[in-house]
Formats: structure tokens, C-alpha cells, sequence
């Protein structure tokens, strides 16, 4: 039973949390979720550019979004910005980030070290938004116990043993389709809380009963071909 | 002038349109396609397995959706089942492809061929979904001239010269986050009509008006977060 795990760690879990999270996850729709981490990542590019302040038709007009859908989004989670001057960078950066969630850090293990596995465990843009990539695992023994970036490729057997010594909440799922199910519940079972799917199959099961987001390149690639078609409608 | 070659691609393009293709487009929610796709990936499971026939609310325990909402998503491109026999799995899968635009094919430019780019190059799940990758582009004169696959990699130079041999709708955008604003804009002056980018930084502009989805590994995770948190919050 994946749940006992899993319960146990989100009690370790709750201290963290703090008051503004319960309330954004209350009121957020989850379609603005991907607009909170893109205005977060535009904010964050904004403060090491030095710039202090920004008004929601700006951040709008940056990211292709409109003054009101700025101002709605960040209005939901108790962003204020001043009258004529705009939000303050920093503060705003802050806000969402209480807001997703992502104030606290999250361990992240890497599981499949592919062509993929490697390219994601060299991807920079994670630590900047509280990511910490912990262990990397693979199911082929032939790649256990060498090096990736400063991390040593363990078993997904040793898996068990990794977690005893450093919690890890989040999985990103790189193995193969044939396998991405059963590693799936290992991992669930084991008590991570979520799994970042990139493998091309459906992962969720009653045994897997975590969050999972799927990202599927194919899937992308349909989305755009859809955005395409609906843009030449359109004309 | 970005519009003048786009809109020229368009127009060979728009022979091939069907009509479902426009029916569909202008009555899908954008947040339905993503579950179209995610439909049409285990109907290609099903029939590769001899599945001929599928209920909604079978399809819909497979997936973790509802009975209603898997009726309400395929009701809306047109697809109906038999009243206790339910979908012809190869018949809705024809009906989903086109719907989204993926029955005709779609001709790829990979763009940055670093750890990510070798990555996407292997991947397997492309081609059964209409697309082709034709071309393996690289920013980088050390890298132009070897082989990924079949592919051999051309710089950014010759792409102009590579979309008059091959005409190329679709774009996957893997190159540094620094050059990727400006590499997107070539893209789209050369006639690229969509791009799937990569890159972690915003590459919509007034110079670059052309569909793009974004595929942020620190987005996605940050979702992931957030599900988790909400999940935490709401037990």
C-alpha cells in the first residue's frame, strides 16, 4: 500500500507549509499555475537585470499576456502592486513562489539516466526555482556507480536506502514505457509525494494514487500542430 | 518581415485542411487537447494490443478521468460510440488525428543539438504521431557536418537553403536560453509556422508571431509542486 509511505512523509511535511500556500492552493485554477511559473521566471530574469519594479501592463506586454490576465492572476494570490509605480520584483518573486509552493526546498530524484536522464541532470534552470537533484538512479546495472554532474547512479533497488538517508518528494520519470508503470509504483511506494512523467505511457494507476504531470514531447508537439491548424482557421 | 513567408507556407498548407479539421478547431478548448492526445496515445496502445472496441467510461478508468468528461471531450469532435459496444478504437483514433491536425504529416527542424537536442533526436514517439524530423540544426560550426541518426547536422546558416529542399512547418527549440529569442525569430522569418521551445526564457515577440508552446522542465516541476501541495492541503 503506496499511501502508508506517503502519508507518513506529507506529516513531515505539513510545519513547512506555510499559511499563504493553503490559501493560494484554495483559490488558484490550475490553468494559472503555468502562467504563475512564467511570470516568475520572467520577475526572476528582471532582478538580475537589476530592474526593481514592473507594472502588470509591462509583465503582460513582456510575456504575451493581457493587462487584465496579469492583474487577475496575480490579484488571486494577494499580490498588491502600487498605483503608479507597479509590483516590486523581489516581493512579487516571493509571493508566487508561496503561492506554487516552491518557498520550501524539494529533492528530486532522477529516475532513468538516458539520453534524457543526462540532458535533464545537466539542466540548469532547476536549482534556481528550489529544485535540488539528490540521486539518480537507473534500472541497468551497467550504469550503476558512475558519475553524472556530482552524483553516483544508483540502483533502483538501493532506492529504499537513498530515501532513508535523504527524504526526496519528487521523481522525474525518464525510463522507458515498457517500465515507466511498475517503476512508477516503486517510487510511490517508497513515499514520493509526486513524478514528473516523461516516459510516453500513462503511469497512473489505483497502486500509483500521486500527482503525476506528463510531459509527453509528442503530446507538446500535437499541442503546437493544434495551435497551428486553429491559427490558420483563424485568418 | 516574419509574415511574408509564414503566410506563404500557409497557403500550400491549406489544400490539405479537412474539414473536420476546421469544425474542430473552432470548438476544442485549448485545455482539451492535451487529454485528445493523451485519448489518442492509449488508443494506439489498445489497437498495437487487438483491442477493437472501447467504452468511454473503460477509456476513461484507464486514464483517471471521468466517465463524463472522456463522453464530453470526444462528443466534441464529433465522435460517437455505439450504444454497448462503444468506440471502434481505430475509428476514433482517425477521428482524434484529425481533429488535432495530426492526420496530415508534419515535418520537423530540430534546433540545438546539445544533451537535449541528442535526446529528442532519439526519441521514438514522434514519427507514429505524424511527425517527421527532416533537420538537425546547430548554432555551434564544430557540430555542423556529423551525423544524429540519419541526420547530418547543417548550422543556422543553411537553413534557408534546407526549407527550399524540405518545407518545414514545425520547429523543436533546444539551443542555450540566451540565443534562443533570436534563433526563434530566424525560425519563424525562414517560414516556420509553430515552435516548441525548450529554451528556460520567453521567446514570444512582435518579430516572432507565430504559435509557440513551451516545454520548461522547472515549469513542469514547479506544477508538480503545486499538485502535491494541493493535494496535501485538500486531504
Amino acid at each position: 500500500m503506496p499511501v502508508v509511505p506517503a502519508k507518513e512523509k506529507m506529516t513531515k511535511f505539513k510545519p513547512e507549509r506555510t499559511t499563504s500556500n493553503s490559501f493560494a492552493s484554495a483559490i488558484i485554477p490550475s490553468g494559472a499555475i503555468s502562467r504563475m511559473a512564467i511570470y516568475l521566471r520572467e520577475l526572476q530574469q528582471l532582478q538580475r537585470s537589476g530592474i526593481d519594479t514592473i507594472n502588470s501592463s509591462q509583465l503582460g506586454e513582456r510575456l504575451g499576456f493581457t493587462d487584465s490576465q496579469v492583474r487577475r492572476d496575480l490579484g488571486a494570490i494577494g499580490a498588491v502592486g502600487r498605483r503608479g509605480v507597479g509590483y516590486s520584483t523581489s516581493q512579487l518573486c516571493q509571493t508566487i513562489r508561496s503561492a506554487i509552493g516552491t518557498d520550501r526546498d524539494w529533492n528530486i530524484a532522477l529516475v532513468g539516466m538516458g539520453n534524457l536522464g543526462q540532458a535533464l541532470a545537466g539542466y540548469r534552470g532547476f536549482e534556481t526555482q528550489g529544485f535540488r537533484l539528490v540521486a539518480a538512479i537507473d534500472l541497468d546495472q551497467a550504469k550503476v556507480g558512475k558519475k553524472v554532474g556530482k552524483l553516483t547512479i544508483k540502483s533502483i533497488d538501493q532506492f529504499d536506502s537513498v530515501v532513508a538517508r535523504t527524504p526526496i518528494q519528487l521523481a522525474i520519470l525518464a525510463v522507458p514505457a515498457e517500465v515507466a508503470p511498475d517503476v512508477a509504483e516503486r517510487l510511490a511506494k517508497s513515499g514520493v509525494l509526486g513524478i514528473l512523467n516523461f516516459a510516453p505511457t500513462n503511469v497512473r494507476s489505483p497502486k500509483t494514487c500521486i500527482p503525476v504531470i506528463d510531459v509527453d514531447m509528442a503530446i507538446e508537439l500535437q499541442r503546437l500542430a493544434f495551435a497551428v491548424v486553429n491559427q490558420e482557421a483563424s485568418r
